[in-house]
C-alpha cells in the first residue's frame, strides 16, 4: 500500500510550499488567510519506467485515485480549501516519483502581536504534518531550500496589499502522536505591514490635534473661545476613535502602542482643558475683586474717601493682581510641563514604536 | 459491526478535546467559533497484533472507511467543519486501539452573559455525545484528565486575541434518546476577555467627558459658552455610542453595566445642562430687574427722586440680589449633589463591575 | 420500498422540532437563523424484533443508507445545513420504529414586521413537508404536543441574545402537489425582542435631546448662543441616525415607529430652530428701531427738540416695543404649542408602541 | 436515455418558477439573492401506468437517480444552492410525467439601475436553459402562464422587506451553443423598492438642513454666529454622507439622483457660507471707515474743526454707507437667486425623481 | 485514455473565457470576484460519427463522467465555484469534438494598484493551465480571438456596477512543471472604475472645505469665531476620513493620491489655524500695549503730563502699531503663500491623477 524505496521501511515525502498571496490578515480573529501552492513529491517504485525505451516520455499524468497519497495536513488550519477546481490527476516522473501540485486557500490561526501596530512585523507558522503516520513510516522533508522558496514566493507574490512578504524559513520538528512521533515541517512566514494609510488616517490627524492644542495657549482672547476650540479637538479625536475601533481588536497582554498614543493624547488634551478652566477661574476671581473694588471707588467718586479706604483699595487691588499673577504663572508652568511631557512621551513612544 | 472488548456488550470510546484557538466570539449571535483538536480512541478486537512478532510495528495507518466509527457529534454545534483537508486514515495501535485524530472548526451556541462586559468571563459548553447509540451500547469517557487537557490546550493555544483561556473542565451527563440514555461528555471552556482596548475606547473617554463636565462648573464667564461646551461633550458621547452600538448586542435580561455606565453619564451631563440653563435663567432674571431699576435711576438722575422711589429702588435691588443668590445657591447645591451622585454611582458600579 | 404498517397503505411519519437557539434575526434580509433539533420517527415493519428474545435489546444503531427515509424538507428554508458532522446512523426501536435525530442550522425566510421595533414580537413559521409524497402515501404528524415542545425548547434554549422564545405552536395544513395534496406541519415560533439596549442607544438619547431643546427656551442670553446650542442638538441626532441606519432596514408598508419617532423629533427641533430665528428677527427689528430713535434723540440731546419730534419719538418707541412684544408673544405661544405637540405626539406614540 | 413522447424526437420540458422571497439585493455588487421554487416536468414513456388498474394510484415517489433529468441551469447564477436538504425523490404521475420540485437559493447577476434610488424599480432576469442539449433535442416551455406565476409568487411571497414584487413575466429566447441553438426561458422579475426609511434617514434631514440654511439669512446678529451655525449644518451633512456611502455603490454611467441631491445641497450651503463671508467683509469694511472717521471726529471733539474736515467726514460717511448698502444689496440679491435656484433645482429633481 | 488526433501525440484543448460580470473588487484583500463563462473544447476520436448517416444529428449530450476531461485550473484562483447547479453532461459534436461549457464564479488574486484611486484602471490576469499535463501532452489554445471575446463579454456583461469592462486580451506563456513545461493561456482583463460617487462623497466635500478655509481669511471679526469656524472644518474632514478608511486599504508602496489629497488638505487647514492663532497673538500683543498706554494716559488725564511721558506714550503707540502691522503683513504673506501652495499642489496632483 504505502510505497517505499527498495530497502527502506519508510516513505520519504518531499514538500514545497510557496506563498503566492497574503489574501487577508484578520487582526480581530487572529487569523491569516493565504493562497499557497504546495507541491508534494514521494517515491513510488511502481511508477518507474525507462524513459529511453518509452519514446522519451519523462512524465505522465495519471488519475489521482489510483495512487497512495500521504495524509498531509496543515496543523494551524481553521479551513483549508482547494483554491481551484480540484484536478483529478497526479504527475508521474519516470524515475519513480509521484508529484502532486495543489493550490490551497488556507485559513490558519496565527499569534498576531499588535503591540507595534501599524509598524508591526508578524510571523506566522504553517505546520505540515501527517495525521496518521508516525515518522517511523513517513519522513517529511523539504524539496527546495529556504532561499529558493522565498525567492519563488516573492516572484509569484501576486498582491500589492497591506502586507509585504519578507521571508519564508523552514524548520523541522516532531509532534507526539499516540504511539510515536510524527515529523513536522514548519514554514515560518514573516510579513511586514505597510503602515502609510494608517499613519495618514490616525497617527497624523491625532498628532495634528495635539499641535493645535499646544498652540491654543497663544489664543489670547477670553477663555471661552479657547475652551470651545479645545473641546472641538476632543470631539474630533472621538471621531477618529471610531476608525481605531474598526481597525484594532481588543487583544494582547500589552495594549497596542497606537492605543496608548491615542488615549494619551486624548488625556493630554483633556488635562489641558482642565487647566484652561482652572486658569480662567483664577483670572476671573482676580477680575471680580478688581471690578468690585472699582465699583466701590466709583460709588465714592464724588467724595474723596478717607486714606484708610484707599489703603483697603490698594490691598484689594494687590490681591486681585496676585490672583491674576497666580493664573499667569500656573499657565506658564503648565505650558512648560505640558511641552516637556509631550516631548518625553512622544520620543519614548517613537523609540519603542519605530526604531525598536 | 460495532467492535467490543471480549466479554463486554458495550464499546468504550475515549475522547480528548483540546481547544487550540478561540477564533471568534460573536456577542450579537451568542456564538463561539473555536478550533479544537479531538482525539477519539476506541477498542477494536480486529486490529490486535503482536508487535514483537511483526518487526516491532506499534502503529499502522489504515484507510478510514474500512473501520467502524462512533457517531460522535457536538450537541451545541451550529456548524462543524473539518479544519484541514480531511485525512482518510486512522491510526491503529497494536493492542487493539483505533485512534482518530481530527482538527475541527466548531461554531457552537453559547450563553454569553454580557452583564459585566468588558470585564466578563464566559463559560461555554462543548457537549460530545452519540446520536444513535444509547449508553447500553456505547460508553463515552475522557482519555486524559482535565489538568492535562487544560495544560495542553494552553500550551497549544495559538491566539493572542481578545480572549484568554482560563480553564477546561469536563463532566459526564446523560441525555434521553428515544428508548434509553446516551452518554454525554461536557467540556466546559472558561475564557476571560482582555478588556484594555474597550477601556481605552469607551470607558475612559466617557469618564473624561464626565470629569470635564464637572469642572465646567468653574467656567466663570457667562453661561452661553458653558452651554456650548457641555453640549459638545454630549455630542462627543453620542459619537462614542456608535462604538458601543457596534460592540454590544441588545441582549440579556439585565442591561450590560457598560450600557448603564454610558447612558447614566449621558443623562448626568444632560441634567447638568438643564441645571445650567436654570441657573442662567434665574441669574438673568435678577440681572434684568437690576438693569431695569438702574435704567429708572439713570433716567431720574438729574432730579433727586422722592424717598419712596428710593425705597422701591432698594426693594427691587434686594429682589434682584435675591434671584442671583438663589441662582448661586442652586448652583452650589447642585454641584454638591452632582458630585455625590457621581461618587456613589461610580463606586457602586465599579464594585459590581470589577471587584465582584 | 416505502415501509407501511400492515393493513395500511400510507406511512405515518412523526416529527418533533425543538428550537434550541435563535442564532440571529436578519431584519434587513427578513431572515431567521435558528438551530433546531428535529426528530423524525417512522414505522418500518422490517425492523420489528422481540426484545425479550434478543437479550432485552431495545434499540440498535444501524447505518442510515440501509433504510428508506422520508424526504422531509423545510419549505421556508433558504439554507439548511447539518449543524454537526453528520451521523451516519439511525436508531431502530424494537417495536418497528426508526428514529432519525438531526441537529439542523436553518436559515428560513420570515415575514418580520418591524412596525413596533424595538418592542416587537415576531412570529416565524417553519413548515415541514414532503416534496414527492402526497398525503395518500405519507401522513405527517407531530410526535409530542405543543406544550412539551415549548417546554423542551425553552429548557434547551441556549441563547441569552436579543430574542426571547415565547411560544411554539403547531398546526396542520395541506399543500397542493401536482396530483394530490401533501401534508404540512407548521411550527409557529413566537419570539420577543429584548429592547433595552436599543432604548439606551437611540430612544433615550433622542428623547434627551428633545428635553434639552425644550429647556433651551429659557436660555435668556441673546439668540445666537441658543441657535448654536440647538444646531448642535440637531447634529447629535444626525449622529444617532447613523445607528438607526445600521439597525433598521427600509421595509414594511408602514414606517417603523422608531423612524417616525426619530424623524419627528428631528423635525420638531428643526422647527424650533426656525422659530428661534423668527423671534430673534422680530426682536432685532424692534431693537434696531429703538437704537435708531435713541441715536436721533442722542443727536438732538443738547437742544430741546420740538414737541412734534418727541411725539414721533414716542411713536417709534411704541412701534419698537410692539415688535418686541410680538416676538415675546410668538415665543410664548410657540412654546405652549410646542409642548402640547410633544405631549400629544409622545403619548399617542407611546400608546401605539408599547401598550398596544 | 433521453425520454421522448412516442413519435417525437425531442423532449418537452415544462418549467415553472415561483419567486417565494427576495432575500437581498446587493446594490454594490449588482447581485440579487432570491429564494425560488422551480418545478420541472418532463415526459417519460417508461413511467406510464393505468391508474384504474393499479388501485387508483395517481402519483408515486421514486428515487431521483433512477431517472434521466434535464440539465437545466440558470444562466445569470453566481451561486445556486439547494435551499433545503436535497430531496432524493422525484414524483411520477400516471400518464407519464416526471415532476421535480426544487427550492433554490439563487444568487444572480442583475443590472441594477440606481439612477432613481430610492424610488427605483428594478427588473432582473432569471434565464433558464439547458447547457448541453440543443433545441432539436430539448424544448423548454412554461408550465403555467405568467398571470398564475405572478399570483402564486405574490401569494407565497414571504418577505416584508425593502422590496415589493410587482410582476413576473416570461419570454422565450434562443442562445447559440456550439452547433445549434438552445431554448431559453427568461423570467423577468420586476421589483419596487419601499423608499420610506431612506427618505427619513437621508432625504428629509438634508432637506431640513437646506431650509435651516435659507432661514439663517434672517439671523440678524453679527455674522460670526451665522457662520458657525452654517458650518455646523455642513458638518451635519458630512455625517449624513456616511450613511449615503454605506448605502450606495459608485456605479452607473449617470450619477444617482440622490447623490446629485446631497452634493448639490452641500454645495449650495457651502456657497451660501462664502456669500455670508463676503457680505460680512463688505459690512466690516464700511464699519471700519465709519469707526475711523468717528474716532477722528471724537479726537477733534473739543475744538470745532474746519468745514473742509466736516466735508471729508461727510464723504467718508457716505463711502461707509455705500459699502454697507452694497453688502445689503448683495445679501438681498443672493437670497433671491438662492431661493430661485433651490426652487428650480428641487422641482426639476422632484420631477425626474418621482413623477417620471 | 487521453484522446488524440490520429497521428499526433498531443491533445489540443481550445478554451474560450467570457467575463459575464465583475461581481466585486475587494481592494483591501486584493481580490477580484468575477462570473465567467468558460468553454473548453477538445478532440476525441471516439466521438466521431457521420451526421449524414445518423439522421442529421450534429450534436449529442452525453454524461460527463464517461469522457476524459483536461484538468484545466485557474492559477490565480483563491476559490472557484460552479456558478449554477453543475450540469452532468458534455456536448459531443459529430466531427469528434467534445464541448464542455461551464459558468464559474471565480475569486482570483489580482495586483490592484490603487495609486490613482478612484480614477484607476486595473488589469487582472486569469491564467488557465493544466496541473498535471506538460505541453508535450496537452497544448492549450484559444478558440476565438481576442476581439470576439471582448465583444461577447461586453455584450453579455450583466453589471452596471462600479467597474466598466475595457478590454480582454490573451497571451500564451509557459510554466515550469517538475519535468517539462505546461502551456498557459493568460487572459488579461482590463477594467476601469466609475469614479463619480467617490468624487461626490470625498473629493468634492474636502475641496469645498479647503475653499471655505481660504475664504475664512476674509472673516473680519475678532479671531475667535474664525478659529471655531476653521476647527469645525477640521472636524468635518475627520468625519470624511471615516469614509476614506472604509474605502481604502493600507496598501501599495506609494500612498494612493486620494490619501495624499485628503491629508495634505487636512494639514493645510491645520497650518492655517496655526497661522490664525499666531496673527491673533501678535494683534493681541499690540492691542494690549495700546490699551495699557491708554489706561496710563487716562489716569493722568486731569493733570497734563510731562512731555517725556507723551514721548513714551508715542513710542508705545508706535510699538503697538508695529505689532499690529507685523500681524497684518504676516497674514497677507501667508495668504499669498497659502494660495500659491494650494494652486501648485492641486495642479500637480490633478495632472498626476487624472491626465496621466
Amino acid at each position: 500500500m504505502r510505497p517505499m524505496f527498495p530497502g527502506q521501511t519508510y516513505t520519504r515525502v518531499l514538500v514545497d510550499l510557496y506563498v503566492t498571496s497574503i489574501v487577508e490578515v484578520f487582526e480581530k480573529e487572529q487569523r491569516l488567510s493565504t493562497q499557497v501552492k504546495m507541491i508534494t513529491v514521494w517515491f513510488d517504485s511502481n511508477v518507474l519506467w525507462n524513459s529511453y525505451k518509452f519514446c522519451q516520455i519523462l512524465t505522465i499524468a495519471a488519475p489521482r485515485n489510483l495512487f497512495w497519497r500521504p495524509d498531509i495536513v496543515i496543523a494551524e488550519s481553521v479551513k483549508t480549501e482547494i483554491g481551484t477546481v480540484e484536478s483529478s490527476y497526479v504527475q508521474l516522473v519516470f524515475f519513480g516519483y509521484v508529484v502532486l501540485p495543489e493550490v490551497l486557500s488556507l485559513n490558519t490561526v496565527c499569534k498576531l502581536n499588535l503591540y507595534r501596530f501599524p509598524f508591526d512585523t508578524q510571523s506566522c507558522n504553517i505546520t505540515i504534518q501527517s495525521v496518521a503516520y508516525s515518522n517511523v513510516d513517513l519522513k517529511l522533508e523539504t524539496l527546495h531550500d529556504t532561499g529558493v522558496l522565498t525567492n519563488s514566493s516573492k516572484q509569484s507574490f501576486q498582491s500589492q496589499g497591506e502586507w509585504e512578504l519578507l521571508n519564508i524559513s523552514t524548520s523541522k520538528s516532531k509532534v507526539f502522536l499516540m504511539f510515536g512521533y510524527a515529523d513536522q515541517l514548519i514554514y515560518q512566514i514573516t510579513i511586514k505591514r505597510r503602515p502609510l494609510l494608517h499613519v495618514i488616517n490616525i497617527i497624523l490627524p491625532v498628532f495634528f490635534f495635539l499641535v493645535l492644542d499646544v498652540t491654543s495657549y497663544f489664543i489670547d482672547t477670553d477663555g471661552a473661545d479657547k475652551l470651545s476650540f479645545k473641546v472641538t479637538l476632543l470631539l474630533a479625536i472621538s471621531v477618529l476613535l471610531l476608525i481605531l475601533n474598526d481597525t484594532l481588536p481588543s487583544t494582547t497582554y500589552e495594549l497596542p502602542l497606537i492605543g496608548i498614543y491615542c488615549s494619551a493624547i486624548f488625556s493630554l488634551i483633556g488635562i489641558s482643558i482642565l487647566e484652561t478652566i482652572l486658569v480662567n477661574f483664577l483670572r476671573a476671581k482676580g477680575a471680580k475683586i478688581l471690578s468690585a473694588s472699582a465699583a466701590v471707588t466709583g460709588q465714592d467718586d464724588g467724595v474723596s474717601g478717607p486714606p484708610v479706604d484707599q489703603d483697603r483699595d490698594q490691598k484689594e487691588f494687590q490681591i486681585a493682581m496676585w490672583w491674576i499673577k497666580v493664573a499667569r504663572i500656573t499657565d506658564m508652568m503648565f505650558l512648560i510641563l505640558y511641552l516637556l511631557t509631550i516631548v518625553v512621551f512622544l520620543s519614548v513612544l517613537g523609540k519603542v514604536w519605530y526604531i525598536h
